[in-house]
């Protein structure tokens, strides 16, 4: 079966102070186990498909790969013994392994640039319950008042500086359910604003984040959720779309997940009940 | 000195169909060396500042840290031996190392889901001659003509058929001078889609791409530019804005880098003189 690169899924969309059910297709993410010569190399998030391309362009870019005659073989394939179910609602994924056999003149093995990857393989169900043996589910609560939630984008848009004159920059901020702000970090990269975040709740001892609301002014990715879990946070507000990964995880944790967080609107893919009607 | 989180850099804006100078202020990008217990642990690209905060953030995300008391330490320094200037003109910059040690309890020093980095140090201009190393200077050529380029972003969002759907993918896609398509890719992550672009290049005998624009949904970070650099490609077209590691790289490599390309306007930050006037 075809791996959906835009999986549907059933969402509820806050929209002028009313809920409504709808249906949403999600962008697919989930990772891919790139092999050289059969041993692991790196484990990528990627949206599924096109995964040969992915896997010969990367090993350009870091000069493994300097002629395409060194392409001996490449080999796609499902994790041996481990089957999958649909991240979000259960059809049957392909493949998750490309391994890429070089001949004479190949560059050597890369030592940085890489994920180094586990020798165990990957699939996004294996992600997630690996995830849930470090991190314990999010407790109910707190109750966040929908119309305080839709508003969070532009407060936290209003406290980026640095964007305001770059056009560049990513932010995270972390916000009380009234709506206060407790700190806002700018970065190039997402995750780094997030991780930011974090580290200065470690330093002010406000870890576990249980009463506080993330709001990223990108995507909500996997690795963006994943954050949240490990620092307590049950609540992530994204101005852009959520990944197939992303809801999944956020499921698994009873982490509430709100996407298109602008205007007087948001979606909300995963424990609704802490958004009061 | 402080590091100057937006430099500032002069360019050149077209805009419907005359050029001007113009100031602009760029997102910082630059290494970040996080090290654990002095041992070389991981090479971020992050905007310089709050770096402890970084370090940290990511330490407790991989669970390295679970309680604030197993911090004991943590030193920022610039690296021994390395002054640097400024990435795009001139002014020293402080620190790039951020090393933490950690006390009884701590987790295990992570083994995946980390950037190995080699031992040597990192710094903006370290990384740009590493790359140098590896990879020649871009020859003078294509001529691309600007009221082609502008209408490159367009283009691309035309052939985003998951975008549509989703609202969550980036693209990246090749074009002809004449601003013809050859190939376009889509992922939740903007380096994967030049990877699978790069990809299907290779296995289409079609590298180095000496003739052709790679245009980008997103930002031009440094990675967009290093895997143009890798693949031959002299032109490359951001939608949204380039960072100062990305701008400093195009430099070097005579690489033609633009960014803002939107509606009847870019700004072109390197290289100008491929673009016909």
């Amino acid at each position: 079966m075809t791996r959906p690169q835009t999986p549907d899924v059933t969402t509820r969309r806050w929209a002028r102070g009313r809920w409504e059910d709808v249906n949403d297709r999600l962008a697919a993410e989930e990772p891919l186990q790139v092999l050289l010569d059969s041993a692991p190399l790196s484990v990528l998030m990627r949206t599924p498909g096109h995964d040969v391309e992915l896997a010969l362009g990367l090993l350009w870019a870091e000069r493994v790969i300097t002629e395409p005659r060194q392409v001996l073989r490449v080999r796609v394939s499902a994790e041996a013994g481990e089957p999958e179910g649909d991240l979000v609602h259960g059809d049957l994924v392909e493949a998750n392994q490309v391994d890429v056999h070089l001949g004479a003149g190949a560059g050597p093995r890369p030592q940085r640039t890489f994920l180094s990857s586990s020798a165990c393989g990957v699939c996004g169900t294996t992600t997630i319950e690996d995830l849930a043996q470090d991190f314990p589910l999010l407790p109910p609560g707190p109750e966040v008042d929908p119309s305080v939630l839709v508003g969070l984008a532009d407060r936290l848009r209003a406290r980026q500086s640095l964007f305001e004159s770059t056009g560049g920059l990513h932010a995270a901020g972390l916000f009380t359910t009234a709506g206060e702000n407790v700190v806002v970090r700018e970065d190039v990269g997402r995750h780094n604003a997030v991780d930011k975040v974090v580290g200065r709740s470690l330093l002010d001892g406000r870890l576990p984040c249980s009463d506080l609301v993330l709001v990223v002014s990108g995507r909500g990715g996997y690795e963006i959720v994943q954050k949240a879990v490990a620092a307590g946070i049950p609540v992530v507000a994204a101005v852009g779309a959520p990944s197939s990964l992303a809801v999944a995880t956020a499921r698994r944790f009873n982490l509430t997940l709100a996407g298109f967080v602008r205007d007087d609107r948001f979606n909300v893919y995963s424990s609704p009940e802490r958004l009061s009607p």
